[in-house]
């Protein structure tokens, strides 16, 4: 491929927030997605957020022609809202599903009944190119919801930590490696450096050579009507939390030529495709002769902070689980101690031992009950949380087995 | 390294049976493996079933000096009871959890509390040899309870897909990938086939050059003190589930020069380590100029029978989700519906529509709680079996990819 002119792939990336009955004008928007990426017509379209599967499938139908390829990872109670639309043939897919997710009785947030995930994609393209077998990711991170107090943080850490663990262990093989979607990190936090740090992925926002659209590349911006306007208060520019990250592996080079965000509406439209921006990046792809990925010291360095401040992190996530295995596990034994007591005393008057019931029959059974209700609420809970611990440990311990590495061999 | 002598690797394999409080003799039969394992020095060793972290620990701290690098891989509420100890540095290590394994209220199987899973180690070694970064991967699929009527084999098959599709996508740029651990399928299965078929790996057993151990390679044997005599009745000589598979990549070859299995007791002993057998393999790596697993076009027409018997076992399980699925959910909406007469006749009572009320107060109020017991059971298991019927679908589409991809380019 070396003379041969280099390929240009024009990728398309959007949180669609597509959730039916609750989203706003949901068909409308998916109407002008659609009329965009058949117009467009891109390379590579990474969609999230696609909850119903039924739109999944009419835009399947309605772009058929245009992308001929496509598919939508399953996963979760209500799905992972992921699906890919492609000009390449989709060789094969895998989804790794994140160990943590959010608390199944955080009902109001939501996320842990989305089964977040990430989804390989190897893709094949051809026209004379040698080019093979790159793995683009589509995927979303646990949502941030208070970015002062952040609970989640230690699992969105967890994820970032798989999500890096899994593209380096499955892109070995691959010329291109390609990550698009909403992390729910901005770009400096610490699990944005830590996923960059650890596989080596660049930013296309920062590596871009045109760039057009919202200042500083912010996809959720307060222009936009179906923003919360409450919670970019402290950001009057927005923030970049959707993103498409790229590297080359084997004796390829990849440059962003472009780079473009939608700014608050559908263009030439009075309403937006969704409420984050999209992002559309054009890569240039060439073969070269000589590996040109190798990483200097200093960032081994600076990557020994990264992996430190998120280790930290998470043993701060850990000795929060801890404690709360502890008390829903006291619970428990309170429950069943109460539970105890009560049989010991229905079984006492049961055999005649005291004359007179302790309690009457009403308020004994509803004791009875809320003590069988608390019992099985806090051993899930306890349970819940006891798997949360080993995926922190576990996590913690990676990282630790990553931070002696880089220190012994930097 | 061609032309150097080759490098001989000693694996051993078992299944611990170490439970707490429940496996006989644990403590005995852990320290009789931890003599075995310093006295033979074995390059590296795959357990399962260590399911207390304290085993691996005292098992860690006694064979520091033989085998200084190890790992205990951490999931689900008891753990993986995985744990790997090795010669060579251990450089990473990644987590893959099965999306299916079993379900929560089968309490007595155990399989869902223990989030089945295969771990990945990257290993490297030197002396000389320029070999490096092989997967060795320990794990246990989903057992099997009763093989006349198996209703956990589409659960097993979608494990046994996505361990396929494990090892394919991160074993790429691996010199040698090996596969150790209890699979819970006889040799001739589907799941095994397909784990076969799909990702070239070899058996050691057929393959050895010389066995010594129990006829057929059994690993659960009638002769074992600790194996259940009624549910190996249909196979005198046992079966064998544990297995030692491997493949080389890239221009390596490995073959499996010696395999032996215990015979029922600890070498010198009269009880066993375990209820299985455990399983050590010498196999010979050595370089060469060719690549030598070119695949016959014969083994892809066997590979889409062995898919397609695949689907259809993971079709019958879709539709057996789909129903319980539709039950539990119609369950939910009845005890909801059983919630809300409650709820009207109580309302009706309070506003004195009624001049009496329609039930004694006492049932009244144990029939609310019955309801609300069932609404929240019957919700959750809805729940649990929408994720199942999503991963079965996943999972079919997966290979339905596969067989046409296996139909267009055999």
């Amino acid at each position: 491929m070396e003379g041969d002119p280099p390929l240009r792939l024009r990728i398309f990336d959007l949180n669609c927030w597509a959730i039916r009955y609750l989203s706003k004008r949901r068909q409308e928007r998916i109407g002008l997605i659609e009329d965009v990426l058949r117009r467009e017509g891109f390379d590579l379209v990474l969609l999230q957020e696609v909850w119903s599967e039924q739109d999944y499938s009419d835009l399947k139908a309605k772009l058929g022609t245009c992308y001929p390829f496509s598919h939508y990872f399953r996963s979760g109670v209500i799905g992972s809202g992921l699906c890919v639309f492609s000009k390449f043939p989709i060789l094969d897919t895998f989804l790794y599903q994140y160990s943590l997710n959010g608390y199944p009785y955080m009902l109001q947030h939501g996320d842990w009944f989305c089964g977040k995930s990430v989804g390989l994609l190897v893709l094949a393209w051809g026209g004379g190119h040698s080019l093979s077998a790159p793995h683009p990711c589509s995927h979303q991170l646990h949502a941030e919801y208070c970015r002062e107090k952040d609970g989640y943080l230690p699992h969105r850490l967890v994820q970032a930590w798989e999500l890096a663990q899994f593209i380096r262990h499955t892109s070995k093989a691959a010329d291109v490696v390609l990550l698009g979607g909403d992390l729910n990190m901005h770009p400096q936090d610490v699990g944005i450096r830590l996923l960059r740090g650890w596989t080596g992925l660049r930013d296309a926002f920062t590596e871009a050579t045109r760039f057009e659209g919202c200042e500083n590349g912010c996809t959720l911006i307060p222009k936009n009507r179906y923003t919360v306007k409450t919670e970019l208060l402290p950001f009057p520019l927005g923030i970049r939390i959707d993103y498409i990250l790229y590297k080359a592996i084997s004796s390829f080079t990849v440059k962003c030529e472009e780079l473009k965000t939608t700014t608050g509406t559908a263009p030439g439209m009075d309403i937006p495709f969704s409420d984050h921006e999209a992002v559309m990046a054009t890569l240039c792809i060439q073969r070269q002769q000589q590996a040109g990925d190798a990483t200097p010291n200093t960032a081994d360095l600076m990557l020994v902070d990264v992996v430190t401040e998120a280790r930290t992190e998470v043993a701060v996530g850990l000795r929060a689980a801890q404690r709360q295995r502890y008390s829903t596990g006291r619970m428990a034994v309170l429950a069943l101690l109460l539970l105890l007591v009560l049989a010991v005393a229905a079984l006492g008057t049961l055999v005649g031992l005291t004359a007179e019931q302790p309690f009457p029959k009403l308020s004994f059974s509803l004791l009875a009950f809320v003590a069988i209700g608390i019992l099985l609420l806090a051993t899930s809970l306890h349970l819940f949380h006891t798997m949360e611990v080993k995926m922190l440990q576990g996590t913690e311990e990676q990282m630790q087995r990553a931070l002696r590495a880089l220190q012994e061999h930097p």
